[in-house]
């Protein structure tokens, strides 16, 4: 058996995530349904990280085990034959048979878009907000959780996960025009959290909540205790690290 | 009458054009249903340019006369709130009664983008192609059309206007990452002449005309000598220009 790892971009507008759901279009399944095409039997694809419905993907990545021995420029070219147009492989690439394109990820990079002005071409990309931001405070925030913390209060209370603790690498605002670009880096990502950081640092941003607040919240490791959680189609994976 | 300048974002996808249809959705009959909502009467709005269906705008910019007294930051508001998604007003601004969006227009400044690798994000605003481009022939072309030519060549056959004469000011190619920048500046613009300019630059750009080729083109003033039509999707009309 072959073990491949593939580089996908996608639009998440259409699809109900990254995960396989009987009913509804997900990434996953559409990958397997091109697969099964291309290599005429079922293939079950592991991802990185699974996306929500509408989060949109530049740098996610999957891996799967073939029986036929892949040609990686072919499977590409044949592999976007057959998807539909939302979602692209980048690469494909034959990989050590250890490589899981979850448990092997050293690190997730994701990114978050603000309009600050209602946008007719971006609107599917981005959060539109016409309140005015104190971008300064949001920078404060943002430094607030680099380092290991336990984000409890930034996470959808459903997820079953053995801890909450999460190394944030980096963080950064960066405002361009009209633009507020927001990265960040981590080992690991709890359900929902980049969104409820972003949410909840916008309620600092417009001065609904205080920076000792955003403090408080941290600490109290209570997902009820945060803000709003910013839409899902602001938010982008951008890619993925693994060790070389 | 007050006489109101609106400038207008939007997505071309679904439409049918900027210009009214009776079986169709375009822009100005979005327009001027938001603007009948509004006034409470019919408003005929001049666009500057008539751009194709699949068109985008970053930078329309039209014109309508009221016979209600308009407040610019509160008409922004009604409108954005009335009109589709795609559809944005970023600005509106009463100005002297002989402004006339079309005519009053100094220059226009276009867009086009394509992607050398294929896109699930950008793949509504872009021309996507697989093939190699020489980037360096490619900005030859463009240097050629800059100056007061007649784009006949460039020109879709059933348009019916005067002369076909056009002073371009302008022109450049700017390659970031695998996304290719075409801008370009001119006093007008001929029906489907940036799309036939830059359908006629890739044949020369992935080898398939000649340099002089592109040269011969240009000075035939016949439309059947052009290359292929550059597809609508690629095209955002930047800007229009007035005299201060």
């Amino acid at each position: 058996m072959q073990n491949v790892k593939l580089v996908l971009e996608y639009d998440g507008t259409d699809f109900v995530g990254w995960q396989y759901q009987e009913n509804g279009r997900s990434v996953q399944g559409e990958l397997e349904r091109a697969l099964k095409q291309i290599l005429q039997g079922d293939t079950r694809v592991t991802g990185a990280g699974r996306t929500d419905a509408g989060v949109h993907a530049r740098g996610q990545v999957a891996n799967f085990r073939s029986a036929q021995k892949i040609e990686e420029t072919s499977l590409v070219r044949s592999l976007n034959g057959v998807l539909p147009k939302d979602i692209v492989v980048l690469s494909a690439e034959g990989v050590d048979d250890k490589f899981h394109a979850r448990y092997s990820a050293k690190g997730r990079h994701y990114k978050y878009y603000i309009s600050q002005h209602p946008t007719a071409l971006f609107r599917k990309y981005c959060w539109s907000l016409s309140y005015k931001l104190d971008i300064d405070l949001m920078k404060q925030c943002g430094r607030l959780v680099i380092g290991e913390h336990d984000f409890s209060s930034f996470c959808k209370s459903e997820s079953e996960v053995e801890h909450h603790r999460c190394n944030v690498l980096s963080t950064t605002w960066t405002v361009r025009d009209s633009v507020l670009e927001f990265d960040i880096s981590a080992n690991r990502f709890l359900h929902g959290m980049v969104r409820a950081l972003v949410g909840t640092m916008v309620d600092v941003g417009r001065g609904y909540r205080r920076m000792e607040d955003f403090e408080d919240i941290l600490s109290a490791k209570n997902r009820t205790a945060a803000g709003m959680t910013a839409p899902a189609c602001g938010l982008f994976l951008e890619h993925v690290t693994y060790e070389q």
